[in-house]
């Protein structure tokens, strides 16, 4: 049964409906100070001004000595209070935001707390919502890795022995991820121009094969002590929640980098989250069978349910299947300690369809063929002045799960 | 000249001289709070009890209106206030630790500061230094590479033709590094217990050939903005100063896990640091030139002078030809930002004779051959109980700066 809100705004069509609740941290031009908030259809609900007016460890007995949560920069303190907690608080939120429940008059009916608490998302400047400890990236999307390993090492050899039995990460740059919005400057680095001549010689220029990388977020909740292996059975209370996320990469650094520890340059100059944390329990019900995995998995990092995958429309209509409680059991597993705001990226998600790519790698054939981006020219890799956006959503009729945008325009390299 | 300190405990022998005055993080029974302090000697120095009865601001002016930095649980505050401030403040400890020096007597003559100030370094915990934002460990030691290497791919194609034109790193693990004394325990992971046989099956558990690595570690001071490489010329300003570092190995896991993408697991379990930070300006008299690479590097990590390197005695005499400043300059050269607190290290030491290995892997030809370490019996890898402990120390005669010991005791895998 869809319900509605009392708040304006929220049309059936809103990514940011009943159903979401996501999280973010907004400030407002007569308030600067970063604040938690949460989305529904065109506004932010300010969390700071609704707990000044609601007490809102009254409604959610959990939350009781904690709500200084809601006067923080971040959402770290937040997400450290466990997913149980989130629950009961998003529940409590909806509760106030649907039309005619038990709680609604508090907020609909107090004019004051509505007019101070309520901002049209137009006025909110949106702002990192997690302090980030660590980041690692996944390479978790199957067809991408296979779509990729093939144009570097031919479809026989695509995916390295160890691919089918972990998930395949590494560490990236925590310092360099920016929220949505934020410009992203093309990068200089080390590029063979000729990389069939030999002896090799590398060239230090701006990044000439300049791509974007379409990928799923998640944030941690609670720390597992160092030492300690987060089971795979537990994993999923660690998921604080998800966002988009775009992985900008330097295809022609990476190719003369790489070798033998993995991207560096290439992807350390930025990486761009989507702003609003879409919690775990409101991507509950879009569940879905993964991608099967011929090769058994590890006991570690066997799952006791059949649904372990997200159904995610992507821009593109890409379905992910990506396995975040596999990630957490498999990073732990020698005892690594994850904190709170860490960031899981899933590696680029791509379908098996020419369209259905994650990325202009692979859109453009390792940069062989023209493609054609909504709203931009015919073009193998990103131009100065080029803007990608990324959406993604959940259901629909009203009850939409969706993420928002993750965007960022390219500006022309620094002039050294 | 030597100048000698009055504070006892200070012998020809201690590498905490008056030419040292190395940063720390320490506690005592009676203040649990963590606070920073300057080793002397066999003694602490704290920082903030020092503050409290001296006015710094007025022995050091560009410290003025700052000196709340010692009123932190880390070292990161007073290290974004820059080099020529460290420089300023380490000059002003060293003249009020000296005999016979003109503020001497502001703490050698009251008896009541000194009682609370002086600290047996018996008496002090130590804990992190610094808060760390993010890890990035190069592979600029070149004699490790080059064996290393030729243990995977034979000498001819032991180094990558990207070796000699950049300082290959990779991003590690923040969160997992711990302060010298603290338990590492042996990490899980998924292991080729037969790498011959096909197809590749792994097996889920304990590491079977844990080793060290031996590395000199290196704290960002002052961030530069993002979008904004750090010019070869400045990079020296952005040094805060540097530890040991002993990064933790899980060889079985490693060489299983790191293709395509860096070592992971097998790394990201512990990584261990000594607890005083030798400041940069410390390390000047020991400038040395490093080891020649005859291909020209490129322009924007060439450095104007020829002492390049630091010329540090690891424990077993391996001098470093460690290149901190290229390392920035390459780290920043797309614009990735860097935060105060972020560390660099190294990679791994070794020299080019046979004993002058800074892993076991080195050291025992790939786990082919037994060896002797100082006081264990002979093995290849590490054993339950075993502790490694590295030392390192520059000059000598009165005026050594050392490193003090990083340390770690290896615990049993945690029953699963």
């Amino acid at each position: 049964m869809t319900s509605s809100s009392w708040v304006p705004g929220v049309t059936p069509d809103t990514p940011f409906s009943l159903a979401n609740i996501p999280f973010g941290v907004i400030s407002t031009k007569d308030d600067p100070t970063p604040r938690p908030a949460v989305a529904i259809g065109s506004n932010a609900l300010d969390m700071k001004a609704l707990n000044g007016g609601i007490w809102l460890g009254e409604l959610v007995p959990e939350l009781k000595g904690h709500e200084h949560v809601f006067q923080q920069t971040t959402l770290n303190a937040f997400a450290a209070l466990g997913r149980p907690v989130h629950q009961q608080v998003r529940k409590a939120l909806r509760d106030l935001l649907t039309a005619g429940s038990s709680h609604a008059a508090k907020l609909q009916d107090n004019e004051e707390l509505r007019q101070k608490a309520l901002i049209p998302l137009s006025q909110a400047k949106m702002h990192m919502p997690m302090a980030i400890g660590d980041y690692t990236d996944f390479y978790a999307g199957y067809h991408h890795a296979f779509a990729v390993g093939s144009m570097f090492r031919g479809p026989a050899a695509a995916l390295q022995p160890n691919y089918t039995h972990l998930p395949v990460g590494y560490h990236g740059r925590a310092s360099s991820i920016v929220v949505s919005g934020t410009p992203v400057r093309r990068p200089w680095g080390q590029i063979l121009l000729d990389p069939a001549a030999e002896p090799k010689q590398p060239t230090t220029a701006p990044c000439r094969r300049l791509d974007f990388e379409l990928e799923l977020g998640c944030f941690i909740s609670t720390p597992n002590e160092q030492g300690t292996p987060v089971g795979i059975g537990d994993a999923e209370d660690h998921i604080f929640g998800y966002v988009l996320l775009n992985d900008w990469s330097a295809r022609d650094i990476q190719s003369w980098e790489y070798v033998p520890l993995g991207p560096f340059n290439s992807k350390n100059f930025a990486s761009t989250i989507s702003p609003w944390v879409v919690l775990a329990d409101a991507l509950e019900p879009f569940r879905a069978k993964g991608i099967e995995n011929k090769t058994p998995v590890q006991d570690y990092m066997k799952e006791d349910k059949a649904e372990t995958a997200i159904d995610i429309s992507l821009e593109v209509d890409i379905t992910t299947d990506v396995v975040v409680p596999q990630m957490i059991a498999h990073h732990t597993l020698g005892g690594c300690n994850m904190r709170t705001g860490d960031l899981l990226g899933s590696g680029t998600i791509s379908g098996t369809e020419p369209g259905e790519r994650g990325s202009l790698l692979e859109l453009s054939e390792g940069g062989k063929k023209d493609v054609m981006l909504y709203g931009m020219d015919m073009r193998r890799f990103l131009k100065d002045g080029d803007t990608v956006t990324i959406r993604g959503v959940c259901g629909g009729n009203g009850e939409k799960v969706g993420f928002g945008e993750c965007t960022g325009r390219i500006y022309s390299a620094v002039q050294r």
